[in-house]
């Protein structure tokens, strides 16, 4: 968040929560605009996102401006109680402008243009798109900054471009300039006395187009962090352009969750609030688990304050090879799973479905079939619930436990060359996120440069790259009485995936009272025996399936948890806990299966002091979380299922929802 | 079939039944021609295809003509009693054309150039490579136009080529020009609000190029119907060249059954008759019934006239990745399927097997192991065969079952983002041709916009695009008495691609007598109840496994023939059945397992008055088809069958054939 | 080998065995440096190669040098008595070169460049990249033929770039003016009047780029060749020029085995030694059988001398998706290996791992954790134990067994359409190998050139080529009492990939007194009977699962050891036998099961008069291996398990091995 946040700048509209959609009218023909926005009333629909693709509609022709649809729909739907966020179109530039312009549009690794017909295509390095895209965001916001139905800027779409274009080398190069100061720093950072990949003049240095064999690591995770960058800059110019002639209301852009392309934690912070887009797949039953993940990340990202989910489906989307439909009920636990984990509103793309284009078979708020459909029903239902459950609104919902992650770590950790590319930074998020899940605790996904202090528990599933700075931080946490669980592959790399030549992990071995010498992913399963009789399991020892790691306990308060049982590291420890300060420091040296694992985060909970919401585990696919004082008990599955509480017992049936409020026990819904 | 066909144009030579093969002469010494053409007397060939692949040798640099050595092969072929199909060898041009005119040469969706060494290096839009084309055409037509070895032209071959540059970007709008009308024709055709993807010039107009994101699906289908144009326009350029010099021969070009990158009704309706290239495949049991689904889209672009197996193997052939060769028995039941589901004729590709080039693996009438061999010896026995079957030749084939199908339906039905990349055009056709397949019953695969009134019973396997007028028609069709059933994901769309908002099957929702709301992928397998007892199945309820919709009957006279049983669509209606008229409208909102398919499509032939023309459904492997007072039993399989006629069993051996008179019983073969 | 090798050049050091490994010492600070060698001595290491990839600290800019660093560290290894393999660095240009030259980076088939950024990204064919190459190699003999230190020099590294750029194809072409003479040659070899490729100039013709369908295979071929030869004429260029300065001391480069990028055959001959880099695959338990066949190739290509293992990892490596390392113990069985199949030595890379760069995650001689680590403990002791097998060095390790192989029958036998893709070299190779290697049989992998005089077998598993020549020579082996055992789809082409008109396997027919006129790829297994009983298998007959061809038995002395027993071939010959002259010819026409195939190979062995090493076949994991009157048993598997010698039982541990003196029984380790 940047200062404007703190209460200095504008945020998200706090009377009640938001039930809104994409609304294109560019689409559909004026005379049912009218139609539209009774049918939003009759939906509860309170905000709608507009002129997301409009850009051609706009201007279309360099420099001819067409604003009069524009104004109409928009005092249309303020007449009609609507409120608008008002989108810049510069995620879809026109067909004239990748014409006129070619520089404008991204070229891939391999050197291939890529061309309009779609969306998206442009290069973000490019000072044409630049200026294109910062005259006609002044045009909107001098027109509309003061039309009373814009509530909210909505900048852009999904950012997320990246290209490999002499332009962009050049504006690389600007950026490595900042970064590393002189050429010698480039080299340093990149290790290029490796292959012999020395620069002797900036204008060697290029963007990592495809070559013959494995790329530079620093060079692939400098343009990474460039990229994204570049993004963000995006962001903040348009941002900057509208906040010239609007100081009231927020600015944002809709994020997609776990985007590899973008790192947006830096994005968040120069948000007003932020505002992410969530997909369910309805074909997945474990879907809801990567949402709520999802969610956290959304709520760290904003530090406990309410976000907002800009996109979701109503039923099924287009973009996946089979696209299964929300069953019955589903729109409702989906939507409510959100607003549980902090969002301060809900809204779909689109409103209606779109009879051409890409994306006709997407589902909408008004299907093909209209307003007499199942889809709208149970739509128009959720707007009746969301105006019920207003109080909600601008409650925090802050956590005790944080996840360390971020993208630089991501990045360099899946890079091309390493260890094992069977285990991922999203797999080990998932495994270390779902025994939180299974007992409904609150979780946020933070930064490892947030503030600590305020989380009891922090666990690092699987964070690459931790810098020395954070390792101090994370061991303050612990001598101050913080738990911290430190998951395998952690701590290997500084902030320019250098490696340390050091037993590993490197600037994390003291806290935790172990270091390694060789990591070892496995051939086969190893079993791990625990030697606390705590912590039993589902029969049978659990396997180590794809990771193991060499390692020796050398603190003085480091006990061995769990060790291997055979093969070349039998009997050697495979997880760890050392007693440090006040708190407590484990590693686990190998993938765990559930069960073991599950144990293991619980133990750290208990240790931290943590009570947990509901006496016993969750049934599978039951969602338990609170926020605002109720209790969300959500059913994600097909059957009926009962969910134990303190004084009393809660019958879900097949995508079900109910809310309690823990101070009355009264069920809201 | 244009207006040449209808009597006014030469049509395919009718003295008894061809039996041909492709003879490229430039691969083998001048002293071994007589020696071919002694063999090929031995096989009983009587008409070889020359020059398909001979521009280089008949124009070695441009304008530097060599025809002696033509002249040559066709005196010899005429001496020996060979009838020639003369070939324009425009399919693959001389190095010196793409080294000369890089223009001539196709670029791929990215903007690679695909370069010569190979075949079909050609761009169909290239104003040079079709000037390049025509004179070569005339030289050939000028000069062999009277002599008396010609009796048939063959144009190209196996058109099929695509190419993204800008010289076709040109053609494109001239095409788009001719159909829009005008430049907001286009943009409404194409939906171009979505997206901001407005055109404001011509010029920005491009084939869809690799692009970010999902492609326009408008533009997509425009650029596959433009493409399918321009391949119909290079053929016509020629024939029109032809026929200047030749009013006498038919001119044909061989097609590839259903092959994706071409309408084939198009150019059929161009050509003298159908020719076409079919290749099974003989490590997959099933291929023959692919096999006689693409003879009986032969038999239906050629409205039951005769055709020409243009192209077959004598065994095996090089192109696939594991390739099996015809077991001893199959060279022959292959051709006859051929003869027996109309064509006039059978060719092999080709006579000798090469000895060096990309197809030196391909199988061949004279094997490089010479004529001592089995593959030869079978090839001369079926020579001799055709000639004793030559009175079935000139007969028609009509039949009183149409599946209508359509290619841009194909296209626009399996464009990018869909509800499931699973339920596939050709699947599904195959899925409804199958029971009729299995029970001998004529089939002809025809253009919606066809004559209905000459069938009994229509079936719309998937048919995406249905226009107004083809519903029209469907339903006086329903209405005078004829049967209809109509499969899942069909009429979902207008001749643009664009959706209704309205329910579905849109224009066919009257005469069906039922509409849905939502297409629903399915997750997981749902059973299916029939109601009535007859549609009894081969134990167990039938399951849906990857496709469901959401009905509602709305037809007075409409009945539930099955219903879901279990899940969101529990009790509704899968298949139903609307009395409209004198006829009956079948609908199947699910993908139906075989037996249960079978079963339905069985009952509408019984309700079309359809007789079956073998008592008992057939052996597998077996197949069984009427022409010209004969039943042609053949089987496909390894062991040995029998079939149960009428009055008589018929023992067939593994790859066994027999034909028998209708009127007499008699066996021929 | 090359004249040099015969007597007349520098052959590779022999006092005592090499214990090496690449150092680069320009990752590290000068400080570190001391440290380094103190590390090496304890190690044993006696070789380091030096400057590998040290290009752009050679010369960071064009013409700019900078050798302080290099004299400085070659001073300091020679003061610690560490040899020095000087390295040239040119298989990494440093950015500048591919900035400013850009003619110097290679273009891919599809016309893209290849960047720097990774290594390698050197077009062969460039004239400026050549001479840049020259320049600092020519430097660097000048600078260092007279160091003390320098006692072998290294060219390049792991050649094998391949590019399709306009100077490619300009010396494409006159690499066919000489190979073909003429362009009537070129057209005749590739067979040109197929496809209407012929070639009417020389500008014409290109390398084989992206084609719209399959290639034109002689084309292919000989591009493959060109490529090659491109690359052999690199390594030439640079070692006669650093023979100007230094004929004293070897010249190499280090190949990669079964790499299919060049003809190891035709490099093999240009260097003093062969040197070879080879990485156990530690997740897949047969690869010790690929890496015994790749020393077997060394062995065939020193004709018996000593080859040197150049490269090889420590633990894991990490270009793999998952790199499982190596277990204890296998870093010594695996170098134990590559001695005992006759190399002089055994070099790791690196001797440091890297803190950055692509190959950070690559096990070395010193591990990122230090020299007190497993790897570090093993390596040193595995030095020790090279000093003490030093007595060996030198010994010749001549096989009576043959297996022929060469590149051209690799690349045109593995041509895009053919037979069956499922067929494959590698796999045929290994299949007749492994009989061999189970029972402790010597063997050299040769070209089919080679002097067949000194061996009493010889095994042709799938030669596609043969041509006449060399099917003489085999025919007069056999005549001389040779036992020759010939696999399927083998003898297929002629040198210009070309089939005969005759039945097949063409030149060998005779000598083999069978001949085939199909090959039959299979659909489904087919059981073959052996007439002999004295070829008994593991229960049941063995079936052939992808290949079987039609043949004829025609030879006076021709028995059929086996046969198909149902199918199509149902009675026909699988296994040939013909006595000829003294000796005797077996041919395969189909794929075994690899018990089938022992008893065939080892029935060879057998009549060869060739007696088993060992009395039993040897345990499966165990590798038993004859050099230098010591008998190395090891054992590559992870349990315990028992050699049967003549006069005792030999147990070897886990990951073990001992070596026994065969004159004394003493064991040596």
């Amino acid at each position: 968040m940047n200062k404007h946040h703190l209460g200095l700048a504008p945020s998200m509209p706090s009377d009640g929560l938001i039930f809104g959609a994409d609304y294109n009218p560019e689409q559909w023909p004026r005379e049912s605009w009218p139609d539209d926005i009774a049918l939003m009333q009759r939906a509860g629909i309170n905000l709608v996102t507009v002129g997301v693709f409009s850009w051609a509609q706009l201007e279309p022709e360099e420099g001819r401006w067409n604003f009069a649809w524009l104004d109409e729909i928009l005092d249309l739907l303020h007449a009609g109680g609507i409120r608008v966020s008002l989108a810049t179109p510069t995620a879809s530039p026109p067909p004239w402008l990748g014409k006129k312009y070619p520089q404008t549009l991204p070229v891939d690794a391999d050197g291939n243009t890529l061309w309009y017909g779609s969306r998206n295509q442009f290069n973000p390095s490019s000072a044409k798109y630049r200026e294109a895209a910062a005259r006609i965001t002044e045009k909107l916001a001098e027109r509309y900054a003061k039309h009373p139905a814009v509530t909210l800027w909505h900048v852009g779409n999904e950012l997320g471009q990246i290209s490999y274009d002499d332009e962009t080398a050049c504006a690389f190069r600007r950026w490595l300039m900042d970064r590393h100061v002189s050429l010698a720093g480039v080299n340093r950072a990149w290790g290029t006395t490796f292959w012999s990949q020395q620069y002797s003049t900036w204008e060697e240095i290029l963007p990592p187009r495809t070559a013959p064999y494995i790329r530079n690591p620093g060079q692939e995770l400098d343009f990474k962090r460039f990229t994204s960058d570049q993004l963000v800059s995006l962001f903040r110019a348009e941002r900057d352009i509208i906040r010239r002639y609007d100081t009231e209301h927020p600015v944002t852009t809709n994020m997609m969750g776990f985007f590899h392309g973008m790192d947006y934690f830096d994005l968040a912070s120069e948000t007003d609030f932020v505002a992410n887009d969530w997909y369910t797949d309805p074909g997945d039953p474990d879907s809801w688990q990567m949402g709520a993940l999802t969610h956290d990340l959304c709520r760290g990202m904003s530090q406990g304050a309410p976000w907002l989910l800009m996109e979701s489906a109503t039923s099924a989307v287009n973009w996946r090879p089979h696209n299964v439909a929300k069953e019955p009920g589903a729109l409702r636990v989906d939507a409510l799973s959100a607003v549980a984990r902090g969002a301060d509103g809900v809204c779909f793309f689109q409103f209606r479905q779109s009879a051409f284009g890409a994306e006709r078979f997407h589902s909408a708020v008004v299907p093909l079939a209209g307003a007499e459909t199942r889809v709208f029903r149970e739509a128009a239902a959720l707007g009746s619930e969301m105006a019920q459950l207003g109080a909600i609104a601008g409650t925090s919902s802050q956590a005790r436990i944080a996840i360390l992650f971020d993208w630089s770590s991501w990045w360099a950790g899946e890079s091309e060359a390493r260890p094992s590319q069977r285990l991922k930074v999203m797999d080990q998020l998932l495994a270390y996120y779902r025994p939180l899940l299974r007992h409904g605790l609150s979780v946020e996904v933070v930064h490892p440069n947030s503030d600590l202090a305020r989380f009891d528990l922090v666990l690092l599933p699987h964070l690459f790259i931790v810098e020395q700075e954070q390792a101090t931080a994370l061991t303050h946490f612990v001598a101050d009485g913080g738990q911290l669980l430190v998951g395998p592959f952690s701590a290997v790399a500084d902030r320019e995936a250098k490696l340390a030549t050091a037993r590993f992990p490197r600037v994390l071995s003291e806290v935790l009272g172990v270091s390694g010498e060789e990591w070892l992913p496995l051939a086969a399963p190893v079993p791990i025996i625990f030697t606390s009789p705590s912590a039993s399991h589902d029969g049978g020892d659990p396997q180590a399936t794809l990771w193991s790691e060499d390692l020796e306990v050398h603190g003085a308060n480091t006990t061995t948890l769990a060790y291997f049982a055979s093969g070349r590291l039998s009997g050697k420890p495979a997880v760890t806990s050392n007693v440090w300060g006040l708190g407590e420091a484990r590693y686990i040296g190998a993938d765990l299966p559930a069960a073991a694992l599950e144990s293991l985060v619980l133990s750290a909970v208990q240790a931290a002091g943590i009570e947990l919401p509901v006496p016993a585990r969750l049934p599978d696919d039951v969602e338990a979380v609170e926020r605002g004082g109720r209790l969300f008990l959500l059913n994600h599955g097909s059957t009926s299922t009962s969910v134990e509480l303190a004084d009393t017992t809660i019958t879900l049936p097949p995508y079900g929802a109910t809310v309690v409020s823990q101070k009355t026990n009264r069920v809201y819904s």
